[in-house]
Order: C-alpha cells, then structure tokens, then sequence
C-alpha cells in the first residue's frame, strides 16, 4: 500500500491532534510539520515523528512528497493557507470554522471546486458517538419532525484567558458556535434560513481579551425547526467541567437530549470541588490505534481520500456554517432579525 | 381572634386548592364557593366544607360575611370578577395571569389603587422553595450581575389535549410564560425592556386545540441580562414527568441552575417506563397544616390581609406580567424585536 | 383551645428546631427551655419566646404548666431523661436513636406502656415527601415486593470534626444510620431480622474524634428483601453537598429510587465549586406557619397528644431501631452474621 | 508485516465482535470461526470474512495457519477449549470469567504457565474509559487510599430471559460480577480477602431461568478498602437502560463515582418511555478502524501477541477472578464471610 503523504500546518494543541494521528494512522506517513514559531515546529516534528519542520507554509506546500495538508491554524488566518493549498492541487483537511467571512468562504468554495484536491472541515462533532446518536436517531423519524430545540456550547472564562493565544481575534460564537450551526445542520439535514441574536461585551474585554462575552441566537431552519442556540465564554470556572455542551430537541413523536460534557459518567470529586471528566474526545487505546472522536474525524478525511468515500463535511458546509455565524453577528449588531439566502 | 371570611370562585384544580387551604388556615373560614357548574360548586362546597354554594359570582361578591375572594377562573376571564371583587371592596387573590391584555391589566391596577381591598397574583413560584433559592442567592449578590440565561417552562400534550378544557383559549405563553416572566423579574428584581420571539402552530391544532404550539423567546432586562424562553406545549407524552422547569442564570461571579421537576428526586420506573415525582409543589401533612408551596402561596395573602406584610406580587407585578408575554406575542406575529416601555 | 404547654430540653441545633416549632404552632406554648450550658439555654429562651429557662431537667420536669417534652440533647445521654419525664406524666417526643444500648431501650419501651405519657421518636424521615413517596409506592404495591435494595445515608468530615460537639461518643450508625434503618422499617413495613456489618476506623481517630469512620452493612428483612446500608463520616468536604442520601428499591413488578440531597434541584455553581442546595428540610414560610420536614415531624407530635392521631413512630420503632445497630456493632466486631430476634 | 492468523470459537454475540475485529485489524486475517450449529459458523464466517468455518474446536486448533483463537463460548464451557488451545501452542483470548470453578482455573493458570502461547482474559472494561479513567484517578493518589465504595453491574430481566440462551448454567454474579471483581482489582491494584454475601432465587426460577436473581456481597481487600457490590438480573424492564453499572469509592482525600450507563449522556424520549443509550461500547468509526471500548479490548490482545506489550489481565488474574466468584458462592451458601488464601 502506498500511503498518503501529509503536512501539517500550525502546531497548537490541535495541529498536534493532527500530527499524532497521521503518525499513527497506517495508511499515513507524516511528512512536515509547520508553523510560524520555528521551536514550536521542531518541537512538534520531534514529537509526532515527522520528516522535516518548517517555518513557511509555501515551503510545505511545494514538496512533491506531500499529498495533503492539514490546516489548524488560527480560525482568521485559514483562507490564504488553503487556496495556496489547493492551487498547489494537494488534499486539505481545515479546522473549524473555514473562515470568518463570507467572502472568504466562498472564495475557498470556488477554489475547492476547480481543484483536483479534495477539502474537507473538520467538524468532529458529526463523529461524536453522542451526537452520532442523536443525528441516527432523527434521521430514523423517532422523534419525528423536529419542532424546537436548544443547543448549547460554551465555556469557562479559563478558554479566552488561558488556552487560547488569539482569543481577542475571535468569539464564543465563531469557536464553539461553528460547531453548533455544524451539527444542527447536520442533525436535522436542513439549512437555517433566518436568525436573530442578541450579544453582550464586557467581561472579557475587562480581562483583556477584547471580543463579545457571548451570542445568544434563534435559528430557524427550512422545514421550520426553531431552535435556541447559547455560545458563552463567560461560565464559571467553579463549573464541574470546562465545557457545557448540550443539545436538545423536542419532535413531532418524540424528543432527544444530548449531554456530552455535563452528564456526570466520571465524577471527580477532589481538591477543588466536583469535577466531572471527559472520556470521548480522546481516549486510550494501544499504540497503533487512534482513539476518541476528535482523531477518528481526522482519520475520516483519509478514508476520503484513500477510499474515496464521502467527505465527513465538505466546503459548502463550510460555507454554510459562515453564513450563518455571519448572519447571527449582523443580527447582534443591527437588533433585527436576518435572513439567510 | 376574628377569621377572614373567604369566598372562592371558581371550583376547578386550582379552585380546590384555594378552597383547602382556606378550610385549613386557622386564621380563615371559607364562607362560600362559586362555579357556573351547580354540580362542580356543590361537590367543592361539600369536599371543602364551605357554608355556601353560589353560580353567580356576584351574589357571591354581595355577601357582607366574606371579606376576601379567590378568583381561581380561567385566565381570560378574570378581568370583570377581579373588578367587581375590587369594586365590593374585597381584598382579591387572582390566579395567574393576572388579564390576557394589556389594556385589562391596565383597568385592573386602576381599579387596585383605588379600592379599599388588596390585590394579590398568586405567582406561587416565589415560593416554590427551589427557586426562593435561586433568588436569594441572586440577592446575596453570590453570582454577580446575571449576565445570561435560560429558562423553561413547558408541558407535555396531556394539559392542553386532556387536563385543560379552556386551552385552545389559552396556550403555554400564558399558562405557564407568566410564571417563568414573573419568576425571572422576581429573581432578578428587573425589568424586561426588549422581546424577540417565534411561535409554530400545527400539532395542537390538528388535535383540535386551536392554539399555538410553542413560543421561543429571548428576553432582555433593563440592567443587561439576557434570557432564552421556551414555554411549549407539545412535549412527548413519554417524558419523566409532566412538567420541564429549568431556570439557569451565568453571572458575572458565579452560576446557578434550578430543575425543580426532572431532578430525579424521586425516581419510579415500573409500568410505563421511568417517572419523575414531584414533591414539592402539594406535601402530606397533619390535617391542621397545609404542605408544599402552591399552598403556601395563598396563604400568604391571608398573612398580607390579616398581618399587613408585603403582597406576593401585586397588580403591578401582574400588569408588568401582562406586558411582557403580550410584546413576544407582538413580536411572534411581526418578526420584529419589541421594546416595552 | 388550651395550648399544650411544652418544654424542651437540649438547646443544641436540634433543640431550637423543636422550640421555633412550639412557638410557631397555634396548638402549642413553649413554655420552658433548658440546657446544662446556663448561656445556651438562656440564649434559646430568647430567640424562642420561651418563658423560662432551666439548666436542671429535674427542675422543667416538675412544673405542672408543663403537659410535654422535647428531649433533644445528645443520644447517649437519653435514657433517664425519657424515664424522668414518662414518670412524671409528661407526654416524650425523643431525639433519634431512642438508646444506644438495647437494654436502654427496653426499659424506655416498658416505662412508656406504664406511663399515661405518649412517647414518640422523632424519625422525620417518615415525613420527608421524597421518602413518603417511595412509601406510599411500595405500600400501594406499585413495586411488588422488594427483593434487593442499597440505602446510604453519610456525612462529609465536617459533620464530626466540626458540626457535633459529642460526635467521638456517636458514630455515623448511630446518628445516620438509625434513620436509615426507620425508613426502611417504615417504608417496606417489616423488620430486620439478620444483619452482617464491616467497618473501619482511623481517619476520624488520626483528626481526634475517637470513633468508627464508617459501617458497611448488609440487611436482610422477614419477608426476604436484602438491603445494603452505608453509613460513612468521612466523605470528602469537596463533595456537592454536606449529605449523600440514597434509598432505591428493586421490586418484583417496578423499581423506585430517592435520592433526596444530590438530585441537583438546585446546584450553585460559585466560589468553591459546584454545591447542591437542601431544600426540603427546612423551607421559608409565613411567620405563622412552619416549613419543611424536619419541622413537621414535631408538629406531628402535637397532633397526636391534641387530636389522639396515632403516632409518627413509638417507643417499639425505637427499640427495634436500636436492636438493629446493636447487631450491626456486634457483627462488626465479631465478622459474623447476627440474628435478630 | 506477517499478519496474525486467528481463530474464533464461539459465534454468539461476543465471538461476533472478536470476529469483526480481527476483519478489521491492519495485524490480523481470520482464517477460521467455529461453533458448534453450522449455520451460526457458516453465517458468521460470512458476515466477518473468515475463510473457513468449523463445527469441531480441534479441527480449528490443529490447523498450521492458524496462530491465536479466541474463545467466546458460554463461561462453563471455556476450560477444555483453553486446554486443548494451549496445549497446541496457540496464544488464546478467553472471555470472562476464565472459569467456574477453582480447580478448573488453577489447571489453566498451570496450562498457561507451561504453554508457549499467551493467555488473556477478556475483561474490556480496563479499557472502558471511565472506568480507566478511575484507575488513573486512583493509581495517581487523587483520592488516597480508597476507604469504602460501592459497585454494582446489574440487568434487566431481558437479559435471562431473551438474550442469554445459557442464562439459567450462568447468574448474575458469573456473567456481570466478574467483570466487577476485576475491575475493582485492577482499579485498586490489590486482591479481595474476605466475602460475605447474600443471595435470593424465585423470580428467575419461576419464569424457567433456574438460577439465582442476585448476589449482595460485601468484598474486603488486603488494604483495608471495604466495598459492597450488587449482581442482579432482576431490574425492571421499565428501566431507561438494560444495564444499571456504577462503581464509587470513597478516599482518605477524595471521592470517585463512575457511571458508564445511567449517566444521560444520550437519553431518547419516545415511544415507550425514557431511554439512555450506550455510546462508549460500541461506536461508529470509518471501515478501517474498530470503535469503542470492547473491541479495544479484543485488539489489546493483538498488542500483546504483535508487539510483546503487557496482557490487559492474565491468567493469574483469571484464576484470581474465579476464586473470588467461587467465595461468594460459598459465603452466600452457608451464611458465613469466607476468607479467600
């Protein structure tokens, strides 16, 4: 078998998901890592076993030796890395969400589709075995049509102040609210058409990190789903997990609710109070299987490729899900409800 | 001492429990009892030990030996019995929602300031113990500034298909929207300024409750805080319990979460799958007490009759009550934001 | 009416529970409080409008304005307590555990048969709704006969290091678990007849309270069911709540589960963690009304000296109590299952 | 890479997923399944992709180009299958419980021991990640020493009545508390010494399943940790899941609960109640790759052959595993604790 030949581009906490995937993966061969911080690069290289390390993407993106690239740096900064990616003819797995503007998004679109490469968005929630749940479930009809619903991601102020370097640059709704409208869409197989959001500010930009403290959205869909969606960077770090993740849906001959963060499967409780813990995104497994959602979604893009089977999630759900996002900002600032075309 | 002389008017559900309490206080006597129904006044009137029976409600209201009434009748009719009680010089205690227009709770609290008696809406969830908690931890300034939240209050088809013979002249906005509005200016001690909100009909109707099945709404208070309302109607039968009651609040400083109906308490699972008990709402007692707060909520207007403490909630509560829930059915209609003034 | 005019004696936390009670009921008078401690027992005096105040029990016992007695001091110190006020006609209502030896017991049951007094063991777990409950299903059959079953009922330190002065002369089975063993007795309406017991000691020991840190218990009834019982003083302190509280049930026809303190009713989430609130216990009412179980467990006392209602739980519930925790400490120190006649 | 040639034995559910497993792995080719009814081999072979099916083990095990075999037959047939694998020198993963019987487990620890193949028992929930992730809470000293704890893996009465076709030569305590007691071993690291339990029968029996309903135990390990563990196959149908699994344990410093299948993560309200799903054991992944904590543990035993890692559980901690199951037994026979040498 001959294996796929991967770059990954950007060397955070999920550029690194990425590396250790492809070196684990047998279908795969890691062959440059990249990122704008040269110690973080050779640092990554070492640790995921890559060939080479580099400091410029286009230096990645030129070898003949890679097939496909990874893009997970951050969100604003995704659109120049994938079109030259995809110029270059290479395959592109992006990390949510492709890009912040519409513009941007459809610009990619365009490109993805003139490419010979293939582009997939790393939206893993369609992979989580929670929301792979409940998705299975609606499409089966057994809650029948979806009526309304709530959808919830946020979390503690710890994320914007302590985990990420470029929180200022985005929001609660562009990193976490990507995931919801992603899953929403996927879930219910249909698209928003209309959104309304109020938004407040404060809190961070108290702390120094100058974005909104959260969005909170109506979304209507096509076939009349309405359903509330609450992206938050302003929980409490008392919170028994850094993440509050829910979804929840009341149907036509049923209702389904998901709780994968919050649902108490593994509690802790020790210095510093109840804490509960995560057990899906990564989990252990022996040294030559990936294990939990978060990788078994990066591992879908090379079955895509290597097997050619159907993109987890493709750039018109990356276009889409800009859309959105975009349309719930609009409505924030303007005080009116948007509609989606 | 001398006892409050009580009358009730109107001999359903919630009548009785007037009727109990009243027969129950040692500071009252339930004189009469009032039902356009003969047969359903004289079973309270027997069941409760009342001294009179009456159909006409103001051959009740023209008795010298009742003080003070009950009006326990639907919602939309409260408005010329509160008037007459008021114009009698009763001291009143009305059923939730105080009036179903604005311009009725507008006469209302009018008539209120002007009359001799009292007036008290009997929003029993400011003593519902669980929420009580809630806001006294708001009070204490425990979580800071209520930034934002989520609130729920809705049913499954059994109350307007089956529990509820008036509910295609009601729907969840008012039957159980006026609680979930009262509760929050309640626990916030604010005001809302601005409502956004979608409704969908269809399920009820087509089961020939002409109503709405579902209102979604976000609500924005004077000092910033923003809240998602959800009040449905069309929750599956399947559910735990009858009842899904949430209230969460994110605060500057900290959070807190109430689910005074699915906190599996008390858990039965036998015939017919896994239930939820309530056990607060109406608790067994010796035959002098009344137990559980739906009760306790009437008796303290007996305290603010014969004590003179503070009312519950008055007619201002009820008319602010009325305001709100007539804006998001404002807004449902227009697909706008309404600002209430 | 004329009031029944009570004393009580013991002025810890659970003393003053029982004064607030009297002052409230409209049946009751508080006349008398007493306290070895002259300060504490002038203290409750005051904040229970009682009218006199008394360090000598003798001394309350042989007021003839005395018609009853609340002995709320610590449990070992019961006994002649009871057997003073029985002997000198005044109606009992006695802290729980009855004795902590069986030979007490039996004298305190044969000097109740002998007195005019009535004697009743506060168990108000038989009122606390969520147990009643779970009651009132297995009576109605609801579950069939239950076959196997796990009760805990446990602390966290705080409980004996700094909540109970006397808590080296107690353990968590004779302050926790007698509850345990009443409401199993109450709610299956059978006895204990066999037990095995293991328990361990060294945490509470090494911090200065000389006792037993936890019992673990298997209990098997007349009629076949077979419950294990936990009774720990050594939760942590990280824990959500000061009390973990568990009854469920497994029946031949259906299943019951109460879980009356970590249900997240209500859950804070603030500085220190997530806590859950108790909100059943002792719940706010109007200033002539008491709230909560624990409080309406005394009130049931008044009603069965004022209106002749049976008793919550009499002196045989006492001593079969205690004739259960004696075995569990004999089965513990021998390693052998004890039999119970 | 020389793949590994595998057999299974035992075309059930569980030989089922051994034989997917081995379909799926890059290390492994399954030759050969084998059971008993020809059509179950010749539907599996089909189903998995095996390239001959047997009715005849030995057939199977005198094959050359077969290296490894699993062992999936009902627990009281495993030992004479065990045998004859080792003795052929091939490596064997038997599920569990290794045996029924104490001498027959000691015969294969002494068959292990003598055989150049490896032995390793199927107890996946090492690999179940909440449960891994208490070992690792409890192995990095968050929690101390651990005090005292409960554990119980308990079914519905669907599982020995319509699942397990062998229901009435097995029981609770041989199917579920196997994977109890190894759990609890491997959690603590450390070795049961001392049972006490309690059994009940009739329900079962009544319905043609000639075994015990449940076991109520009491274990002692050699630390001095005391845990109460239930096996039942009694619980009610109405439950929202098939299996009720939950291990507590409560430390010098802190306190672990897990519940892998009550937890809510996923709960599904429809047509008969509500119900939770399971979505560690089991989870989708793309068609290269296993998923869930099951097959993990199948693929473990690939590792250890493959790569020389360590065994998940050997044979000692089979022979262990009886030992303890067989002490129960005795203890709840003759209502006396057991010590275990």
């Amino acid at each position: 078998m001959t294996k796929l030949r991967m770059g990954v581009i950007g060397a955070g906490l999920w550029g690194n998901n990425h590396a250790h995937t492809f070196n684990v993966l047998p279908e795969t061969e890691l062959v440059g890592v990249c990122d704008l911080d040269e110690a973080r690069a050779l640092k990554m290289k070492e640790t995921s076993g890559a060939l080479h390390a580099f400091t410029d993407y286009n230096a990645l993106l030129s070898r003949d030796d890679i097939d496909a690239v990874s893009v997970a740096t951050p969100d604003f900064t995704h659109t120049p890395i994938i079109l030259a990616a995809l110029k270059a003819g290479k395959h592109v797995l992006s990390e949510k969400p492709l890009a912040t503007t519409v513009k941007e998004a459809e610009t990619i679109a365009e490109a993805a589709a003139a490419s010979k490469g293939k582009l997939m968005i790393d939206f893993h929630n369609r992979v989580n075995p929670i929301l792979a749940g409940v998705r299975d479930m609606v499409q089966a009809g057994e809650i029948g049509l979806a009526r309304h619903g709530m959808a919830r991601l946020s979390n503690t102020t710890f994320v914007p102040f302590e985990m990420l370097s470029w929180a200022s640059k985005s929001s609660a709704l562009w990193f976490l609210g990507s995931h919801l409208v992603d899953i929403l869409r996927f879930i219910l197989d249909d698209e928003v058409v209309r959104v309304y959001a109020v938004t407040r500010a404060g809190t961070l930009s108290a702390g120094g990190v100058d974005t909104k403290d959260f969005h909170v959205s109506v979304l209507e869909f096509a076939k009349g789903t309405v359903v509330t969606m609450e992206n938050s960077w302003i929980l409490s770090r008392d919170n028994p997990s850094l993440v509050d993740f829910k979804v929840e849906l009341v149907g036509e001959k049923g209702q389904v609710q998901a709780d994968p963060t919050h649902n108490g499967g593994l509690r802790r409780v020790a210095d510093g109070g109840l804490k509960y813990s995560d057990f899906i995104g990564v989990t252990p497994t022996g040294a030559t299987r990936i294990g939990g959602f978060v990788l078994e979604s990066i591992a879908r893009f090379v079955d895509s490729v290597v097997r050619d089977v159907p993109l987890l999630a493709d750039a018109q759900d990356g276009l889409a899900n800009t859309k959105v996002l975009s349309a719930i900002e609009q409505s924030a600032a303007t005080g009116k409800a948007v509609d989606i075309r």
